[in-house]
């Protein structure tokens, strides 16, 4: 069995958990299994690296950002290897150049395009544990590339899908996913298992268990997942394609305290002004969510949309650059929104569960900005103080701790 | 005219220095010179990587060590290029994946064997200053490499050798290559000039402004160097072929107070025993230096040579572990020992030398242990303790302060 397992940088942030990961790995190894291993950068890593960086330039050029942060993950791989060596098992680091991992040119947000299993394999074929550099690439400018947020959880899926491997394993530091986020909700339940879908849905929407893009790769190549935890044995969450129906009509209530909201008010009613507005920031490379387009007064129109916060000062200034191209005539913000989302393969066959969602909400006198549905999940737009009042209301309603 | 620059790990410790080096390579650029840059990794990085791997793994394997330590000089040469691009000056940075510098496959040790310079003449050709690692390479199995100590010397070397570049820089804490060591022989004099030999046997013998296998590709292929400060404008020292001629039959005094002596006593008299000796220390990559024998007493043979005092163990393990087939009685081993050298072209053709050194350390009541002297050298092993009061004689008896 070929055994993929990626852990993230609080599982590597000193020695004792290097070890701890070392050991997991070996008993893998020890039990006859071809085991893959995927790190991120050890602990806070990342963060000096960039601290580092914009104490020399405030604004660096992106290329040399990723230069520069990919030496984070060689320093865990390279170090695991050694921990390895000490207790006895043979095993060897490999960066995005030796694996040649290919991904787009975006430096910063890059995505994976082709990973070569050549060098790997031939690794595993020596019986040596392989461990890989997640996070990061290599693109056709034969530059380094990072993948951006949850990357390493997407080379970890890309790397299983390549490799044909039987499992997927994501070590974190939670057991599985929840029904709820355990720290608002105190009965929240983990799941045994989770379809692609409904764990996509929860994913975008701030369960921030699994990174969307790695679970859409999963979903892709049919990449069998498994959420579990890095400090102990439990067995975790399976996601994949049909999960076992457990008579519930939604799985989980998933919370985003991320976004930011825009409003472009007083559009003219004319076609291709979405376009223009969704293609400027398209090329600016930031990503919008949760669009609405509602009419307006005099036969105008608005549309809003969120963006992660992070975002919300380059949008503006995109926004308003073209403003009048837009035909706006005022563009508004809001910036302490979050999304609230109740998720569920069998959500749209039933119309109570809408009801029963603006009831709960309701019930605790929280105030409904923005509403999106699809096939499987329903979001609310709220203010942020309301966020764990709204989970715990629908989590109750739905008694999802059962 | 093409210019190399090479920095070391001192001259980019911090922000300061950094913006310091891009200040000096850029004023270069601007003169409408292509620049090419080599940095060693900042400051105490290297020691650090080094202690990290050994809390985690006190013998770690030798191949993770260097992909273990080539993140410390691409750390450096992306900062240097932040810095660069926040002056307003087009500027990349390049590992040694990105460049293909050819190694051999020693891990630790490797020699370089051929770089590639189409990715740097691209870049170059693009405007750009190029920012490249020093000390690494990958070799024929796609693994990093370090170069061993001095290693971003050799990489500036064989950069300006493959580039055909018209000068490499060697910036150094020091302003040039002095007579003897500055903080020891107070009225040491900076030579303006010093041929490759003579700069080959200071390197080798202590003087610690460039490594020896640097000097020795750099008299190979022709390149001109220059030794000169980071920290002023001072003009520093040519090396080159033929030095201009100043009238003195010594340029410099240089010590190394790193070697320890070994002595196999009692060795048959038979031939193919130094062979066997020196092939054992080969195998075990061990670099041995100053080999003297001499006739012992029954007819039994002596030899003597010295390594550096961090190979003395491994040496001594081997040897020990060859003793009865090198039929020694028994091996000694001295560790409180120095070399003192006294170097110049024109040395051989006057006799008065030899004697003019002896008389010098006679006089200050030195005990020499072992001699040894080429065409440009004469080199006396002496006690540790004694190494600053020989150098200041032979420097005055010389007058070289002159």
């Amino acid at each position: 069995m070929l055994v993929v397992k990626k852990f993230g940088g609080t599982s590597v942030a000193n020695k004792e958990r290097i070890f701890n990961v070392a050991r997991r790995c070996i008993d893998e190894y020890k039990k006859g299994n071809d085991v893959v291993v995927v790190l991120s950068a050890m602990g806070d890593t990342t963060d000096d690296l960039i601290e580092m960086a914009k104490d020399i330039n405030p604004n660096p050029p992106k290329r040399e950002m990723d230069m520069l942060m990919v030496t984070g993950e060689q320093v865990s791989v390279s170090l695991m290897v050694m921990a390895m060596a000490s207790l006895g098992v043979p095993a060897v680091s490999l960066n995005a150049f030796q694996v040649q991992m290919h991904t787009t040119k975006v430096y910063g947000n890059a995505r994976l395009k082709k990973i070569d299993t050549e060098r790997i394999q031939t690794e595993l074929d020596n019986k040596k544990i392989v461990v890989v550099t997640g996070f990061q690439g290599v693109n056709k400018y034969d530059d380094a590339t990072t993948l951006g947020r949850g990357g390493s959880d997407t080379t970890a899926v890309a790397l299983a899908a390549a490799l044909k491997a039987d499992i997927c394993e994501i070590y974190t530091d939670v057991e599985g996913v929840y029904t709820a986020d355990p720290r608002v909700v105190k009965n929240a339940r983990k799941l045994k298992e989770i379809s692609y879908d409904e764990m996509l849905n929860m994913a975008t929407l701030g369960a921030q268990v699994l990174h969307n893009r790695s679970v859409e790769m999963a979903k892709k190549y049919g990449v069998q997942l498994v959420v579990r935890s890095s400090l102990n044995e439990a067995e975790g969450t399976v996601v994949k394609e049909v999960a076992k129906v457990e008579k519930r009509v939604i799985s989980g209530v998933a919370a985003d305290k991320t976004p930011s909201r825009i409003s472009l008010i007083g559009l003219q009613d004319t076609p291709g002004i979405a376009f223009k507005i969704f293609n400027v920031l398209a090329k600016k490379n930031i990503s919008v969510d949760f669009i609405l387009q509602s009419v307006g007064r005099d036969g105008t129109k608005d549309i809003s949309f969120t963006v992660d916060e992070n975002n919300l000062q380059s949008t503006l200034d995109a926004l308003n650059e073209y403003k009048e191209t837009f035909t706006a005539e005022r563009i508004e913000h809001e910036e302490n929104v979050a999304k609230v989302s109740a998720v569920g393969s069998g959500m749209m066959t039933d119309p109570n569960i809408t009801v029963k969602i603006f009831e709960a909400l309701f019930n605790e006198g929280i105030n409904v900005k923005m509403i999106s549905t699809s096939e499987i999940r329903i979001t609310v737009l709220i203010d942020e103080k309301d966020v764990d009042k709204a989970t715990k209301a629908i989590h109750d309603a739905f008694e999802l701790e059962d």
